[in-house]
This record gives C-alpha cells, structure tokens and sequence, in this order.
C-alpha cells in the first residue's frame, strides 16, 4: 500500500518559465526513457517478485521513489509552462513580435489539452505507453532491461540539461543525473549479489543451457564484406560462460533449407503453383489430424479409465 | 547496401504443424523482444555508429544476422501453420472433435490476414512497433540495451522452447538460445572494449559527471517500511564510479517544496482560486516575455550590426 | 513524495488459481477502464491542480489509493495464474485431457513474458497507454471524465465478477466495486463542491459561454427519419444552463456552404479541376502572406520604434 | 442505412488561411476528444443500443450529427491550409522572410500526406484510435462518458478558439460551443430519463450491490499526511445512493496480506528463494488440475448421461 | 451533411449464433482492411477531393455507403453474440461440458466491455487506428489505395466466409463480397477516367518526373544469389511510361560512398573517434550556422528594402 | 539469408546540413508510406510466398533492395542533421538570433533521443509500426497493396523533394523517385504476369466468386442528393470481371431489417426494455447451446464410433 506526503523529494523550481524548453522537457516525463518508463517497470517487477526480502524491498523502494520523480518532473513542467503563448496568436505577436518563434516550437497540448501541465507523453506528443517496460519474474534480465534503462534515461536526461542554462533546472537534473548513476550501479551490483547469493551462475542468462547448440554459442559472424569486427574482445576473448576461446567466422547458411513452404489450404486463396503437391483445406487433414489425435485419444482414455 | 542468399541461416524444419504453438511462436517474430526488434534495433545502431572499423562493422554484421533470423523464424512459422484450421468450423469439428480444443486458442490472423504466414506481430496480435528500439549514437548505453534485449529475448525462447517437444523447433531454438547467449557476452564484452579504447572510463554511463549531484549519487533510498534492501551489495560496496561507499538512507524529502503551481492563464479556464495571485493571459507577459525579449534584442542587434 | 506499506490494502486471495479467468481479470489491470487508468488519471490531475487544500489533497489521496489497487490487483493476478500451464502441450494433455479447454484461452504472455505474474494490459493484451487518460487543469471537466472512469470501471469489474465463483475473487470485487460505488459519488459531490464554492455556476461546462451561438445550445436535431427522440427530457426539459425551453427539430443544413475546397499548391501535385482558378505555389502568396506580412511588420516596428 | 447531402451543417469559411493555427486545429478533428470520438462513440453505442425507440433514435440522431460535424472540421481545415508553406524553404523565406516563423510550427504532414486537407490525428499528429471510445451497453456508463467527452471537448474547443481572431472560425466555434453545451444537457437529462423510466434506481452504477462490500461505499481515504479532504462533501454528505453518511478515515491496510507469491514454475526460471516451497511445471498439476478435473467429470457425464 | 434511415442497407441476421465465429467476424469491422477503414478512408478522400461533379460525388457516396456497411456489419456482430458464454465458467461447464472448447476462443471484451455489441477492433482486439487509411488529395495514388483496400477486404472477407456454414451470414456476406468486387472495379474504372478526363497521362504516379533519374526508372536490380526474377514482365516488357525496354542488373553499389557519418556534437555524448575531425555543439556553428545566415539576410533586407 | 556491403546503394550526400528540412525527411524513413513500410512489406511478403522461382525471387530482390534504401535514408538524415541545434537555447539564439526559426521547427528527438540521427518514425515522431504492412499470401492482393504503397511513397518524396533546393538531397531522391516509378509498374506487370501464367483470371480478385451477389457486384450506389457520380465510367464501363453493363442505382436499403438487437443476457447488466423477451445469462441456453449441442454429439460420436 501506498502514502504521500506534500513536499517533493527534491526541490523543482524553475529560475523562469521557458515553453520551448518545457516541449522538449517532456521526454523525461513520458518518453521511452522517461521517469514514467522506470515507475511503471519497477512497480511491476516489485509486485512481481518471489524473493521476499533484501531483492523484493530494493525494487520495491525504487518504484516508491520513481513515482516520486514522476511528480517532481511534472511540477517542473508546469512550472516551465507559466504564461506559455496559448491565446490569440496576432495578439501575442502584436505585443512583442519575437514571441512568433517561441510559438512554432511549443507543444500545443500543452495550452489545449493540459492547460499549462505536464503531458503523460513524450516530447513528440506520443502518449506513454506499456510496450515500453518488461517484468519478466526473472532478476537477472530485468536487471539487464534496469541498467540499460537507467543508462538511457541518464544519457537523455544529460542532453537536455545542456539545452537550458537555468540553475533551478539544472539542480534539479543534477539530481536526477546522481540518481541514474548510482542506480546504474544499483542494477549492476544487484547482478552481482544474484551470483553470490547462488540464484545465476554467471551474469549471462542461460536457462535451458544444458540443450543450446554449445559451437553457435561461441562465434561471431561477419555479414558484411571486408568486416574488421574479428579484432574485437567479443571474438578474441574466452566465454564469459564456460572459458573456452571465442572466434570469428563467415557468415555462411549452415543448411540447404531455401525455406520452401508447404501446399496451402486452397480454400485460403494464397498463391501457389502446386510444387509442394496439392494443398487441403485446413479442417481436418494433414498435420492438424495428428495433433487432434493425440487429444481425441486422450479424451476417450479419460472417460473408459483406459491407459497406453 | 545488402544481398540475399535463398539458404537460410540455419534449419527451420518442424516435425509436424502445430497450430497452437505457432500462435505462441509469434513471440519470437514480432514480439516486444522479439527477432524483428533486435534486427531494427542493431541496423539503426549501425548505421547511426559514428566509429568505422572493429565497432561499427560488428554492429553492422550482427544487424544482418538479424534479418536472417527473422527469416528463419517466418518460415518455422508457415511450417507450424501447415493445415491449420480455417474452414468451417462445424466441418472441421465433424471430422475429428477434437479439433475444437485447438480452435480456441488459434491465432484467427493467421487464417483470415496472413493465409498461413508469420504476422509481424507478438503471440496476442500487437503489431510490433519501433516504440521496443533505441539508437542513441553512444555506444556504452546502447550496448547495455543490446545486453537487456538479448537476455529478455533468450529467456521468453527458452519459456516457448519448454511448451513443445517437436525435435525441429527445438533444434532451431537451440541454434537461437545459443546465439543469444553468444550475443549477451558480445554486448558485455564490447563494453570492456570501450573501456579499453578510451571512449568511456567507467562502465556506468556519467556524461556531464562533473557537475551531478555528488552525494545523491551514492544513496540506496528506502521507501518501504521495515526495508531490508540495505543489506544488499547496492548498500554495502563501493561506488563503481569513485569507488567511494555507498550507502542506504530512508527515503524522506529534501526540500520543502510542495509542488504549488503557478497562476494560471485565466483564458485557459484552468480552476484556480487565486493563492498565487490573478493569471495573466499567456500572449507576451509573465515568464515568456523576458524570453522573448532576448530574441528581440538580438535580432535588432545582427540587424544594426550593434554588439553588446 | 510517495512510500510503501508492505501490507495491502485489502486481502487478495483466490481460492484456487484459475489461467483463464486470469487472462479476463487482465481487464481490470490495464484496460481502458482499467486500475492503471484511474492511478495515472488521478495522479496527474493531482500534480497538476491549482487549488491547494481540500481539492487538490482529495485528488492526491485517491491517486495514492489507486496505486494501492493496482498492487492488489497484480497480486491477485499471479496468484490465480500459480501452476498455469505453460510448458510442453503434448505433456501436459496426456496427465489431463480437458486442459486441452484451457489451453486455448489462456494468456500466452503470462507464461513467456511475465512468468506467471500480471502484465499492464488489457484482457487482449493491448498494452496500457496514456491515450487513456486526461488532466485538463479545469475540475469541472475532469471531474465529470472521472465519474465516467469510475461508472465504466465498476460496470466492467461486476461483468467480470459474475464470470467467477471462487470466494476469495469475489471478496476483493466486492471491495473494488465499493470503492467504484464511493468514487462515483465523490466525483459527483465534488461537482456539487465546485457550485457551493463558487468555481462554477452550473453543472455544465460552458467556457466562453458569452459568445456562443445561443440558439444552437438549444436544440437537438433528429437526423434519422422517423425519430422518436423528441420525446426525451433532452427535448422536452428546460435548459440546465439558463432554463429556456429545450426543443427538438429535423437535422438539416444551416447553410448552403457545399465544402468546396480552395485551388491547391500545383506542387504538392492534388488532382484538381481549376475549378477555384489556379493554384499557386505556397511559399509567400496566397493567405500565408496575409499571415506573414502581419509578422513582419510588427518585427519592423519592434526595431524601428514605430508604433501604428 | 446513411444518406448525404452536399451542405455543410455550418458554414465553415474562416476570414483568411493560417497554417499555424491550423496545426493546432487538428486537436479537434481527431483528437482524444475532438469530433472522430465523439462520432465514433456515438455510432457504435447507437448501434449496439437494445432500447428502441427515443432512446436508440436519440443516439443515432446525435451520431448522424457529429459525421456532419467532422465533415464541417475538415472542409475548414483545409480551407485554413490554403497556401501554406509546402515548397523549398530557401525559395519561400526569400519571398517573405518571416514566414520563417511560421515553417516551424506548422504540421508537415499537411504538406506531405495530405496534400493540404485535414489529417486524421491529434495536434501532434497521434493517429486516431479506438481506445479513446466507448460503447458498453449500459446507457447510465455510456451517458457517464457522453458527459465527459462533451465537457472535454468543450473546453479544448474554447481554448483553441481563443488562440485565433479568425470571424469565420470563431463564427463555427461558437455553433460548435453551443452544440457542447447542448449535448452536455442532452446526457445528463438522458441520465434523469433512465430514472424517471425505471431503468436505474440513482445516477450512480450499481450493478451488483446486493452484495458490495458495504462499508467501503462509504469511505474516503486520506492518503496524504495533513490531508485536509476530509472537508469536502465527498466525506461530509449522504450517499447518493443509500442516504447513510459519508465519512473520511485514513488510509491503511485493511489486511495483514503481505502480497507474497505462490512458488513458480521452475521450467519458466523465474528468479524464487523457496521461501512457498518448490513450485511444480504448470501442465497439470497444482491449481490447474483442480479445473481441468471438473471439465473432465462433465465431459464423461454428458457422454454417459450420469447426473449428479 | 448526413441523414440516417433505421432500415439497414441488407439484411444481417445470422441463422443462430456463434461466439467463436463473432471473434473472427470482428476482422470485418475493425480489422486494417475491415469496414471502418474504408468507411474512414473514403470519408476522409471525399472531404479533401477537389474536383467537385462526378469524382467528389462518387467518393462521397461510397464514404456514405461504407458507413452504412459498418452498421450492417456490428449488428450481425451482436446477433452472433446472443447468449455467449459470459457469466460464470463453472456454472457453464456444468449445464453444456462442450461449451468449454467455446470458452477459450471467445472475445472477453465482448462480454467484459461491450456488453454483447461489436467492439471497433480487429480479431485480436487490436483498436481501429487512423494509420490503415489515406487521403492525399492525389486521385490516382488514393484510387490505388483503394483498389489494394478493397481487394484485401474482400480476400480477408472470403477467407472468412469459409470459415462458416450459417446461411445468413453467408447471405451478408455474398452482398459484401460483390460490393467489393464492384468497388475495386470502380476504382480501376476511375483510374482510367482520370486518363481520359487528362488528369493524368498514364496509370503511374510520375510528379516531377521530369527530373527523376531516367535510367533507374527501368532497371530491375535481382539482390538474391541466382535470381530468376529477370524471367518476368517486369524486366522484359516495355516501360508503361515511355515505352522504352525495361531490364534486370544485379544489385551493386552505384556509389563508393560508405556512410561515414559527420563528426558528432561533443555535448551530445555520442561516441566517436574524432575520424572526421572534432566536433563542434550544434548551436550556431557548422552547417545550421550557414541555413540561419540566409534568414537573417533575407530578414534584413526586407526590412531596410535592399535586394540582391 | 542476407549480407552487407559498406558501399550505399546510391550516394546520400547532401550539399549542406538542414535540421529543419531533416525533421520533415523523417517521413521517409519510419512514415506510413516511408521506406521502412516497403521493406517489411516485401520482407515478409518474400518469406511467405509459395510460388518459388521468378515471383518469390522478385519480392526477395525487392526486399533486399529496400533494406539498402532505408540505409540511404538513414545516412542522409544523419547528415542533413550535422551542426543540429541541440544545446543551449539562450547561446544558441546570442550567436545567431535567425536561428530562433529553426529551434521551433526541429524534431527534439533527433537531440534527444538518437543523437543527431535517423529515428524508425514518421515527420511527427509517430514510431513506425506493422500495422502499416500486409502480407496476404495471395500476390494478386499483394500486388496490389505494393502499388498503391509505391504510388503513394513517390507522391510523398515529390512532395518532400519539392521542399528543398539542396542537389545532393535531389540527386538521391531523383533516384528514389525513379525506383518509385519502375516499382508501380514491377507490380502492375506482376499482375499481368500473374493472369499469363494462369494463376488468376481477372485483375479483380474474386475468390468464391461463385457465390457472391451477382447483382450487387454491378451496381454503384448514389447516397448524396443530386450525385453526379452516375456519369463516370464505373456505372457506363462494362464488368472488368464478366462483361455485362455496369450501372447506377440510388442508396437505398434492400431490406426492412432495422437492426433490432437480441435480449442481452441480464448478467452482464446491458440496458434493455424487454422488447424481445427476456435475456437469459450466457452460460449454456440460447443460442451457444445449439452450437455446443453440436459439439458434444460429435465428440460423443468419435468416442463410440457412431456415424449419422
């Protein structure tokens, strides 16, 4: 469960509103990598996870903290936002002409949808949405989606505290910098205690690994001509997994499959000269049947008490 | 510029259709970390990559592995839909009920849209979409989402691999598994590439470093009652940036800024009763002017040639 | 600022688990009318209130409760989903036969994204998005999308309440549509409050009011033959805003105003007949240069000190 | 069935082109809440509406009006783009110099796409979609979102109208308004119509009462330390629906259910500690098995003619 | 303006319902080639058509039809949803076993959020976007839309068709099937009016062809290892356009140049080896300094009437 | 399987860069009819076809070569965004005031996001998304949708192309608009080919032709007052399809169905006056029973070897 408190984390006062700053500011509410992407993440993963304790209160914690830079972010923006160009174009321009250019680059939703609030969107206007975030119920690659997104964020979160020199702004990103680098670390430490805790073996994901093609899983291949790719350490160095050396080869088919595909279900009316044989409709035959047997067979062992 | 070779990358040869996997299966086309997104993830990346030679080739060349991997997985997909059901369903039912378990859970698209071919959409129909990619031109943070994406990916094929028992597609998921585990240490290890070549100094991203928030950039912040997230290595080493220690706090405000709003434009009908003072019309006062009135001053200047 | 409570806010226990009412209850997760959707709504109607006191801490107290849902949600979520199944199908029919129904119907993203826990999607697995969600600044419309978030919520949650008979299921509905039964009455009153305080004078929303066209704020008009509609209060009632009589009448055109566009750009290469005469290029005649020269002026005059 | 006539609704002749405004204009003609919603939702809650007669007729007289209300946005859309900027830059600055100021704030898909016509998307270019409609069959929910959709788009309608001085457009705004106002009234005595005619007992949905949790009808929680939102008519009047009192209580767990998770699949690798003891392969045991039997016990029974 | 008639444009009532085939059905309505495309698309072609007589009428009587489709087509889509399984799963089970094979392929947003009624989706619940349709003002590449729209409607409509047994579905869809027939023939038709009314001069959109680059124009380039491509009409006919041979190449660079990229803003942080000399922040310098100088040139001479 | 050369396509070198023009470029690149729709249409179009040889080496060869455009396109944008503004605004502005006009008219993201790179979007950021694309199987359908797709891409590159004066920017998009003029008439031929090669009879696709409404596929319907549209070919031609005369009749409905719903099932709540009876909840009466019935006598069938 959930409390809130009135005062923010961290203090978010603009020195002065800026509306073409507050279009771009955006990207940090509700874009790809904004704070809404982590909240949103965390909160999942947390609700998510099966390790009560130190692994289950860390990502909880942070989730609890990421809704409150959401907040900072969006009071900042309205903030950004105070007497933004909203009305009577001629009459704005009339009262003090250069304002014409701060008007092509303000975010319109700003005035018509939000009314001088923060936007749940990017600084394009493209709405927040899930297919941003994963909570896969497994530490060790949502730990990996974690410090990619902390390192993102902070990357965008970096270029746009160089588009403003307004201290308030700045103060509040040098904040939100510190945060994105110390969990950065948070993410990467938390891989490191999964080992030393015995959940992972090695930092690379590896489930089923007993059964992966093992000779695949230690070559680069080179699909471009003349490819200088082979001097890299990831094909001169050993396996981060087993040790054994790494390499560089070709790109190459390791088949004669051409991908032909089989007769289709004439009744589909997709195009087909006949050289697979004659295509059946897809009702009852052909490779359906086989696995419609295998059911119908197990019904009828149910019912009779019948066992193979 | 890029070619085509009609052999695949590797066999996509399943013992027998399956309508009911290959439903699932399309997690691996089109899915949020599927195929299609490493692919456009690393050819935009590639072709983005301001460093020719050993980094921009291999980034290149694994983006062409890609696209044959899609390609791999679009005909495993028409070879899972070999006589799917996509007639009448009464006809289909009548010649072996059975049927009917597998007509429920059938992806209807690949009937009525596709006519027995992959989608390029996930295992529930979402349209995949380049909201799932990112190419930032830094190389530290866009690897750490190749790392992300190529453990997400491994484990939800490893998840689908343990819902078949065909001997085919295993032996395709066993050839992918592998070259995801392969590409996890590719992106690992190309991070300590770049720590080697000088381009970044630590392996967390911290552009504009000098002027973050120093201490913010070493606390764990609890935010949950009762917290044991302190006695995780995130709490307890050493910062990986300045190797001094981390720390945890309980999550509390460091301001006493509560988020008040300001004034807002009364012609945007916003609700507001006036604690901040009237609203002024946002056209040419408040914050914008002063704004605005540096554009003016310099366009007057470069016009009359005056320098201040 | 936010922080978390362990404990829930109310029990969410099934009896049993059950994977397909799992893959419905999703509606009530991230659906449109969802609890994600009240949670963001409310959130950024909160941060973005200009009316400290007891509107703006009402919002921010609801918001803070639906995060608290959100959490009891996606427990109950993994919870119903425990022993889904979610490996080999083959395997599974043969030790039970009529989970063959289940198969077909479960959400095959709760096995290979989610691992058994909740996903921020609708019952068809369309992620949540912010497209879904307003905060327009003015209470009085918001409000208004507020009570139909939560009528809307509730009639989904009593759907998919009647599509269960596990106990424990129903015991957290019946919570849930308490609060939805609550929340509709408090948007409701805070309607009533707006009047009582002075921020509105009626119910309606009528911004601009002084100037829109009066006769049309009266009418419906009936645009299918034979229509009985004239006989609802909608047409028969006084007005809500000035009480002059409402009235119906037949739709029809207020004008002879056919829609026929202007000649266009012959650049931009649109079929056209030179009906409007001929098209020209729009890089500075036509009514742009209306527009501009009105800019250009006033630049004239910002540098010039000539005031019209 | 659906006919045409060539008049417009309205006349929809704005004084002069202005490509700027035209940009935010979109906001209207395919916005969240511009006219595509409100028709679309209308359209669909009509058809799917299972009350002959005034209501019915009302619904689709009001769907019939927003398509003819759409077609008046897009026939002014496209005559406020006439000869707006779509050539060579250079060439068009160098006729006109501060068109500059315009190049940047104009839509560029009006020049691109659509050829000088409007666009089916927002004022930031968001496609139109679905998700922003409703049609539940319940005319109380329905009549709920009616409400707020016309408030909304009353509101976005007046802030856009005050951003130009346009006679012609403000002339169709204020029929616009006026519809707004109109149709705001028209749901909200649709609601008082539903009561009067038996349909519904109060205004608020209360599908499944009978055995809502009670109590928590009745509840405000206060979430926020300090909260003063106990003062408000949500924690101070009778329910709406019952006439008991109303009261505020402070948020907290009304459970000691700490959310913990049921042990995982272990063929889904899902990071666990063991902490429910170990988790078992969903294909037919655990929970599951307890559904899959009671479908296996009917099938027999229905085969064998066995009642229980 | 449009009017609305209670009679449907043709009958659509289904012998008996069927809530497994009303989940496919849903492609029709809502689906990228379903009804509410063309509906959409035409409607928005109509609006923007700037020849008024026979081309504007016909576009906007097939919109004005197609509303009408769409109609049809969600009352069938209620009818076949009379009575569909959406109350308890137990209680259903017990009363008709069988029904469980229904259970896993139904819609649950039928039950949950429509109540019954069509939902503006496609088969898998995607929401209806504005990104199927088109409307460029161009009548000759919107005709080929058009035609492309209806012959994927119409194929998607048959593969459906297939799919049941029930006369009055099959009744509609003969009706539908033959619209679409007729209209990919209207539009074909309307190409060749366009020829012969001089609109244009052949069936392929050549704007500023003039310009283009002659030889590409009929050049055939086969990128796959022995390609047999060149066999066709496509590299063996002669140009629709000027009559002039069309042939095959192979697929080569016709360039040396390799892509390298310009050298990066260095407070943008994007990895770079200096390859290209230093970068330089992109805020008045390099390329943008030269685009602004042309503005404040021409900015200046319009004001103190100097032209070069 | 695919490979990579280093070399372009073409040369993609503008003379100068031009965030501004860059922002509008976009729409080639990630817009609905940019190159990345024609690339993954023909894609997977390619790895779906079932007629191996000429037509499936001819949709591969394309699809190579579209992955090459999208490459092009790509080098261009970066280059075209070389010196961006991307910092500062306030020093920006001080260096050169003009520069104003371009800050207002750039896409943030190509800062922000991709760090003076291409993005997967359109003009206005929308990320590209497979809803743009089909894959039929059927290549007369296909073949279709690809004209339309390059008939609409060449209009959109004129377009753009008209936009600038820039002859390294011409020279490449004379060659785009040149491969747009040879791909309309590849697919055109391709349909020709199609009927010479027997796999269809007509260009008009009409699957089960056999059975639609023959009347119904000759007849346009007028359904605006006074529609000239009865004097365009396509209601004088003759049938493209048997020959027989086309003709124009009045919209009018063939029926006196008037759309009236079934009684909805009372559990789920739908608002309804019992004008068809009683509804009964859908579990296992009304209509699903009969189709259930069905179910279960075939299954009852299979299991003792009964045969009606």
């Amino acid at each position: 469960m959930y409390r809130h408190t009135r005062e923010l984390q961290f203090t978010a006062k603009p020195e002065k509103p800026d509306a073409l700053f507050a279009a771009k500011f955006q990207e940090l509410v509700g874009g790809q990598f904004g704070e809404m992407t982590v909240m949103m993440q965390y909160l999942f993963q947390g609700w998510n996870c099966r390790v009560p304790g130190k692994y289950k209160d860390m990502i909880m914690d942070i989730g609890t903290e990421e809704i409150s830079h959401v907040e900072m972010l969006t009071v900042m923006q309205a903030r950004l936002l105070e007497g933004a160009p909203g009305e009577t174009t001629a009459k704005a321009v009339a009262a003090n002409p250069a304002l014409a250019a701060v008007l092509g680059g303000q975010n319109p939703q700003h005035a018509i949808v939000s009314g001088g609030g923060a936007r749940p969107t990017d600084s394009l206007g493209n709405p927040w949405n899930a297919g941003y975030i994963v909570a896969s119920g497994n530490l060790l690659t949502d730990f990996r989606s974690n410090v990619a997104a902390e390192a993102q964020s902070r990357l965008m979160t970096s270029r746009i505290a160089n588009m403003t020199d307004d201290r308030g702004v700045k103060d509040m990103l040098a904040f939100n910098l510190a945060r994105d680098t110390y969990h950065q670390q948070q993410w990467l430490l938390g891989i490191q205690m999964l080992i030393e805790d015995g959940f992972i073996e090695t930092q690379v994901e590896q489930s089923n690994g007993e059964w992966e093609n093992k000779d695949a899983a230690h070559v680069f291949y080179t699909g471009t001509d003349g490819s200088r790719a082979g001097e890299g350490l990831w094909a001169t160095a050993n396996s981060l997994v087993d040790g054994e050396p790494l390499r560089a080869e070709e790109l190459r088919p390791l088949t004669d499959d051409q991908g032909v595909l089989p007769a289709p279900d004439p009744l589909q009316f997709v195009t087909y000269d006949g050289n697979q044989g004659p295509g059946k409709p897809g009702n009852a035959v052909g490779g359906v049947a086989q696995q419609a047997e295998n059911v119908v067979t197990k019904v009828k062992d149910a019912i009779t008490g019948d066992k193979h």
